[in-house]
C-alpha cells in the first residue's frame, strides 16, 4: 500500500511483474484453504492407519510369548496337572487379547486350503479325505485379509487329478 | 479483474465494501498458510501421542496375562519342575516385551518409598530397617513418570518419629 499507483497498475494486468493482483492472491488463498481441507482429511485417515500399525506392532511383539505358551502346552492332555491347567487358561486369555487387538486366531482343520491365510509346511496323500483340504494346523494363524499378523502353518491333503 | 476501477479503489481503502483489495486477500492468504503450518506441526505431535496411547492400550490389555504368569510362578522355587522353568522363561519374555512397549518393570525392595511409582498395600513396623523404605513388592509396577502403566504395590516400613 506504500505504492498504490504500482499496485493498481499490476491489478489491471498492465504491469504484473511489480505486484500480484487481487485475482492472483485470491487464487493463492483459495489453494491454501483447499490444502488445509485436504490436510485435515489426510490426517484423519493417517491417524487410523497409524493406530492400526501400532496395534499390529504390539501384537507382533507379543506373538512369540503366545507361541511359547502353546509350545509349553503341546502334547499335554487336559486335567493332567494343575500347573498345566493354569498355563492353558493364560494361553486362552492371551488369544483373547490378540482378538481384542484385531487379530483373531484361526486354526481350523478340515477347511479348504486358502493361500491367503494358510502357509503349507507339508503335503500328505490321504484318499479318505477330500483333496486340497487342511489336514492339520501346525501353528495357528492370527488375523485375516488385510489385517493378518501371520498365516496358519498347515499340512494339506494333495489334490488328486 | 472484471472491475479494475473498483478493485483499485478498494485497495486504496476508499471503497472497501464493494470488493476486497490485494492487501486484504493477501492477509487472508498469509493466515491460511500459517494455519496450514500450525496444523502440520500439531498433527505431527498428535500422531506421536496417539501412537503412544495405542501402545499403552495394547500393554494394558496384555498386563493381566503377565500378572497371571507371575501368579502361576508365585511361591515356586527355581529348578523345581521343567514346566515351571518353561513358564518362568515365558514370563521373562513377556516382561521384555513390556519394556519394548515403553513400560519397563520395577519391583525393587529396599528403595525409599516414592508415591509416584509405589502404591502402599500395607505398612509394617521394623526397627531393624530404615523408616519409609519398601520392605516387599507384592505386585510389580510397569513404566514410570508420565509413561506409567501401573505403580508397584508395596509393603512399606513405618516412618518412626
Amino acid at each position: 500500500m506504500t505504492e498504490p499507483a504500482e499496485d493498481s497498475a499490476g491489478e489491471r494486468g498492465q504491469d504484473v511483474a511489480l505486484a500480484p493482483g487481487v485475482a492472483e492472491v485470491e487464487d493463492r488463498w483459495r489453494r491454501a484453504v483447499a490444502d488445509l481441507d485436504n490436510l485435515r482429511k489426510r490426517y484423519a485417515r493417517e491417524l487410523e492407519r497409524e493406530r492400526e500399525a501400532e496395534r499390529a506392532r504390539a501384537a507382533s511383539w507379543w506373538l512369540p510369548v503366545l507361541d511359547n505358551l502353546e509350545l509349553a502346552l503341546a502334547h499335554r492332555k487336559s486335567g493332567e496337572d494343575p500347573v498345566i491347567e493354569g498355563v492353558r487358561a493364560i494361553r486362552d486369555q492371551a488369544v483373547e487379547v490378540m482378538g481384542l487387538l484385531g487379530f483373531p486366531r484361526h486354526d481350523e482343520a478340515g477347511v479348504p486350503f486358502d493361500p491367503a491365510r494358510h502357509e503349507v509346511v507339508s503335503v500328505v496323500e490321504d484318499p479318505a479325505r477330500p483333496p486340497g483340504v487342511v489336514v492339520e494346523v501346525v501353528r495357528p494363524g492370527y488375523g485375516q485379509g488385510e489385517r493378518q499378523l501371520r498365516p496358519a502353518a498347515v499340512v494339506v491333503n494333495r489334490r488328486q487329478d
